[in-house]
């Protein structure tokens, strides 16, 4: 089941050829631009943002143009805040959906789409917003073509949580300055340690098999722990990854994540002393961009001394290894996965490493990795209750039910 | 069990005789201040995080004085980006650290002492240094006096995960410009509907029972689910709250957060249809401050002009009733806490109903709620390996394991 759904196991090779058209798109709305908006929701905005906040400094101000992520949720302050924001700035856009219609990046891209042609005029925010959907059909496709806006393609056998890789992600990738044929090239090198059915050499296997040994014996949780903040939104792309792939047939272990050492004193305690019921991945880079040295006082009243001249990564090694070795003795069974730096050559192999692992972990499951019937049942709800031609009875249904629950 | 750490309970009331120095500190830091580096981890971090990120502007440059933190980890790479930030900008500090011996504040305070006494000369430096320590003892304390710090105390009897109406929380807070004395008289308002032995007046006791109960039946996590991102950290405190004060003694939900519609279209999948080991509890505004409405094209390719002329949070409101219905479906037991804006007031009822809550929530799980074993666990293994004083022989141990771990 879903095996009309594999196009992202060769994707990356397949996907040397659009690079170049990518990167000069990318290159224009750099060249004229202070901020890209990214409209876009679940695959079409966490692959992006997990690899910009990957291979990005930490503040605003210090990544140029700024990409900034709005559709992916329908708060009104946030939007407000967004509005208030571009107001004076040089904006491009890319709007991200296969079909152009689902409801949040929908109705955020109506509110854009009427900042720019207000801001730029009709023609001049057309030449400024980026399409990337369906290659030949659907509402975006049509409204790109009447307008005139760049597109690309979103390659049809190539579900949303494996889409990093095509254009969907690519292209805000490389408005913030990356090097994507770095990006896929790293994600066609991982092929070497991902392939073939030996344990011992395909690691993604290995780690699929261990999930789910640890899954049958009661291990209904994972956590993925890092100790760097740049890793933490490649855990929220993970998130969706492994959890929609998994989560169905009333099964599926919960993915979690942790930022280490921050959470060692949140939810450190729990994982050290709680419920015995989860099970945990380290992920870890063997080597950082900066060095910082831990300076000497001649007080010394904090007792810290011991550690005057050494790296902060030195300490933050022994952190790592002093938790792991902390919740082996508290009944947590342990991985470790070491991404080599902060390239984006390593996350492309970061990427590809987990959607194998993924996708061999829901087959190991039995269920089919590559569907999400469950995404549509508070669609359902939605359309009925916000009055949808054709949703009428079911809303009058559902209405009832809210008011018998007093909401 | 912990009923020396029950200071949070009155804290409130006796928060009001000290708004008003903290307000006076934090008028000095605005004043002279583009940026306040916060440094403290756990409770020291999460509360002043939590309530800035709900009452402010969503972008770094809307913010003045912007409020950063660090210390909280031991990321180079993210201490070196903070290094470059500030180089050129007017930065005041607060160190906050009952004992200031925790290794991660303490090391980032090394480097940011260092790099203020360079800037500012060493008594320009701490007249820009704040620093929220122990009312008597401690290296903190110490330094401070010896150095000429301005000081806030921290109770004794109020434990870190606790103490975000103490100035731990307040001074951070109010720098970025929220009215303390509202947040304090919040928490004062919110003992009306959390006191008492009745479930039905006594929210805080029956969301207790709940969840209890539901644990009871093999709800083995709690997803708190908000539909607005600025509740995001209110969700990370509350995860410090509820498992470092029940994960323990094996037992202990483990806490999780998600933020609506965004992760309907990640974990949304595993919610509706995945392992029925969840209950979960969804975290709504009355009002919001913005009001954005929905435009209207006379195109209307995306099919959405049905819509038009609607508020962002009525598609928003439909969104969550439409998403209750469908875990209820699913499965999911759901509770339904409602905050009535992003005002201060409110956010201090919210704190202070979640205190009361999990507190209760720890003893009917037989817990003490007010420690926190396990957190030492990693600390004496990172000691050992760090090298410290005292620690060699533990230390040679710590190395053969991880040795034959191949770590």
């Amino acid at each position: 089941p879903g095996n009309d759904f594999l196009g992202w196991l060769d994707l990356p090779e397949q996907m040397l050829s659009q690079v170049d058209a990518i990167a000069a798109r990318a290159n224009e709305i750099r060249a004229n631009s202070d901020v890209l908006i990214c409209i876009g929701i679940g695959g079409s905005y966490l692959g992006s943002k997990a690899a910009i906040e990957f291979l990005s400094p930490a503040f605003e101000a210090q990544r140029k143009p700024l990409v900034v992520f709005c559709g992916h949720q329908v708060s009104s302050d946030a939007l407000g805040d967004l509005l208030d924001f571009i107001a004076d700035k040089d904006v491009s856009v890319n709007v991200i959906s296969k079909s152009g219609t689902t409801t949040e990046p929908g109705i955020a891209f109506r509110v854009i789409r009427e900042f720019m042609e207000k801001k730029y005029g009709r023609s001049g925010a057309a030449a400024r917003i980026t399409a990337t959907t369906d290659p030949a059909s659907g509402a975006l496709r049509k409204l790109a073509t009447a307008e005139g806006y760049a597109t690309f393609p979103i390659p049809e056998d190539v579900g949303g949580r494996f889409s990093v890789l095509t254009a969907v992600g690519l292209l805000p990738i490389a408005v913030a300055g990356v090097d994507i044929r770095e990006l896929v090239q790293g994600a066609i090198d991982a092929k070497k340690f991902t392939s073939g059915s030996d344990l011992s050499t395909n690691i993604a296997a290995r780690y699929a098999v261990a999930r789910n040994i640890l899954f049958r014996q009661g291990k209904v949780m994972e956590v993925l722990a890092s100790f760097q903040p740049q890793i933490h939104f490649v855990g929220e792309w993970w998130k969706q990854l492994a959890g929609e792939s998994e989560g169905k047939d009333r099964t599926g272990i919960f993915p979690a994540t942790l930022d280490y050492t921050t959470d060692l004193h949140s939810l450190g305690q729990w994982m050290q002393e709680g419920s015995r019921t989860v099970f945990e991945t380290f992920i870890l880079f063997n080597k950082t961009r900066r060095s910082i040295t831990i300076p000497s006082f001649a007080d010394d009243g904090d007792g810290m001394n011991y550690l005057a001249g050494k790296d902060f990564e030195f300490v933050n090694d022994k952190a790592f290894k002093g938790t792991l070795l902390a919740h082996l003795d508290g009944g947590v069974p342990c991985s470790v996965i070491r991404v080599e730096d902060r390239s984006a050559a390593a996350l492309g192999q970061l990427f590809y490493f987990f959607e194998k692992t993924i996708a061999i972990s829901g087959y190991l499951l039995r269920v089919n990795p590559f569907d999400q019937p469950g995404v549509e049942a508070y669609k359902k709800n939605m359309f009925a209750l916000l009055g949808k031609a054709g949703t009428e009875k079911q809303g009058e249904v559902l209405k009832k039910r809210l008011m018998d629950l007093g909401i």
